[in-house]
C-alpha cells in the first residue's frame, strides 16, 4: 500500500515562527502523500484578552463558549491555516487548507456528558475518506485546521490530536499510515526531567508494564492509549516528538514509535 | 455549454444575519454549478478598533498595512467563510471554502504603481480554471475568501469585484456564465434617488449614451466598464442588483441585466 503521513503539530511550533519554518520545510520535502494537522497555540488567548473577552472556566475546563469559538474560527482557519498554506506554497508544495465543515469532511456533535457544559466542543462523528482520497490524488497536501462542524449550521471546536487519529483510521483502508504528533519533547520518556531518556520504540507489553511501575508520566497515559487503539484500528505506526525534528522521527532517528506487537 | 453562476456578495449581505440567510438559501437552490465571492463587512474595521489597530489612510485611501491582514485573513478566511460554509451545508449544500493561497488557485502581485504605497493589496495575475473545475465536478459549491497570495509567502488583500471577475473570465471556456454582482441597490439605476427606475437590460450603446449624458451615477462607471469588459471576454451574462433577491436576478426578473448586444 502507498504511504501516507499524517502529522499534527501544536502550540509550541505555531507560536514560534522559526520553528514552524523548520517544520514545514520538512513536511514539505515529504514524496509521499501528506496531511497536516495543526492546533491553535497562544494567537487566540492573546486575542480573546486583547478582545476583552473572559475565558471561562468551570471545575478547571476551558469553556468554548459563542464568542471564543468566534475567535478560535478566525484564528484557526483563518490566520494559522492560511498562514500555513502560504509558506507551503512558497516552499514548492502544493497545498489547500481547510475545516471539517468544508467538503463535509468531518461531522461532529457537541460534546455533553453527564449533564456538563462543554460549550461549542465537538466530539467526531464521521470523517468522509472519500473527500480526503479525492484531493490527495491531485498530489496535494492537506492542511486541516481543528473546526469540525455538526451539519446543523454549528462550528464545533475540535481537538487536534483526535482529528488526526479519526482522520488516520478513516484513511487506514487505502493507505499505509504513519501517524507523527508533533510534541515539546523527544518523545516518550522514561525520566521526564531527562530529555535523552526517549524510548525508541514503545511495545504494548512495556508500556503495561511502566504504567504499573508507574514510570510513565501520568499526562502521556491518553495519548498513548489513543495511539495503541489507533494502531488496533489499522493505522500502521505511531511516532511521538519534537515536529521541528519530522525528517528524524519519520526515519526512525528521532522521537518514540510506538509498536502494538 | 453547461451553466455556471457566479455569485458576488458584499458587506451589506454580509453584516446582517437576516439577510444573509434568506441569500444563501437562494443560492443553494441553485441547480447549476456554482461559486459564490464574498468580500468582507464591518467586522474587519470593528476588530481592527477592538483591538487599537488604526486604519491607515493615505490619500483617502485604506492601506491594507500588516496588522490589517492579519485580521481581514481572519475574519475573511477564517469567520466569514466558515460561518457561510456551514450554513449552506445546512441547506445540504455540500461547499467547500477557501482563498486564493488554498490549491494556488489564484497567485497575485502586491499592487504598486507610481510609487504609490498600496500595503498588501493583490492585483491577480493568474486563475487556475483547472482547480476549480476538478472541485465543481464533485458538485460541490465553492465559496471563495477575498485573500489571494503571490507564491512567495505573501497573503494579500484583494477585491472580491474583481476576483469573481476572474474566476468568471478563466472559466468562460468551459461554461456558460452568468456573473452575479449582488448589490445594495436594485440594480443600475436612472435615477440615484429612485429604487424603481431600475435599467432592466443595459446594451453598450445605451450605456454609452448614459454616460454621455451624465445619467449613470459616477461610482457605477468602473463597475459597469468591468462588466462589458466580462461580456467581452466570454461571459455569458453580467446580472446586478440585491443578492437577497438571487432568484429573481438569474430569472432576469429584477435587477440590471448587461449585455454586450
Amino acid at each position: 500500500m502507498e504511504n501516507l503521513y499524517i502529522v499534527k503539530i501544536g502550540g509550541n511550533i505555531i507560536d514560534d515562527e522559526s520553528l514552524l519554518a523548520t517544520f514545514l520545510k520538512k513536511f514539505a520535502s515529504i514524496k509521499s502523500k501528506k496531511i497536516l494537522v495543526h492546533g491553535g497555540g497562544k494567537l487566540a488567548t492573546r486575542l480573546a484578552e486583547k478582545m476583552g473577552i473572559p475565558q471561562q472556566l468551570i471545575d478547571g475546563r476551558r469553556i468554548t463558549d459563542a464568542e471564543t469559538l468566534k475567535i478560535v474560527t478566525m484564528v484557526y482557519a483563518g490566520y494559522i491555516n492560511k498562514h500555513i498554506v502560504a509558506q507551503l506554497q512558497f516552499l514548492d508544495c502544493n497545498a489547500c487548507g481547510f475545516t471539517g465543515a468544508d467538503g463535509n469532511s468531518i461531522l461532529a456533535h457537541k460534546r455533553e456528558k453527564e449533564g456538563i457544559d462543554y460549550g461549542f466542543a465537538g466530539d467526531i462523528d464521521h470523517v468522509d475518506a472519500g473527500w480526503f482520497n479525492g484531493l490527495l490524488k491531485d498530489g496535494m497536501a492537506l492542511v486541516i485546521a481543528p473546526i469540525t462542524h455538526n451539519g446543523k449550521n454549528q462550528l464545533l471546536n475540535t481537538n487536534a490530536d483526535t482529528i488526526a487519529q479519526e482522520i488516520a483510521k478513516a484513511m487506514s483502508p487505502y493507505y499505509e499510515i504513519s501517524l507523527v504528533y508533533g510534541f515539546e519533547k523527544s518523545g516518550v520518556l522514561l525520566d521526564i526531567s531527562d530529555e535523552k531518556s526517549v524510548i525508541h520504540i514503545l511495545r504494548y507489553g512495556y508500556y503495561r508494564e511502566l504504567i504499573e511501575s508507574k514510570k510513565i508520566y501520568a499526562g502521556m497515559i491518553p495519548k498513548l492509549d489513543n495511539a495503541f487503539t489507533a494502531l488496533r484500528e489499522g493505522v500502521h505506526q505511531v511516532i511521538i516528538g519534537k515536529g521541528e525534528e519530522l525528517d528524524l522521527l519519520i526515519t526512525g532517528k528521532s522521537g518514540t514509535t510506538i509498536s502494538h506487537e
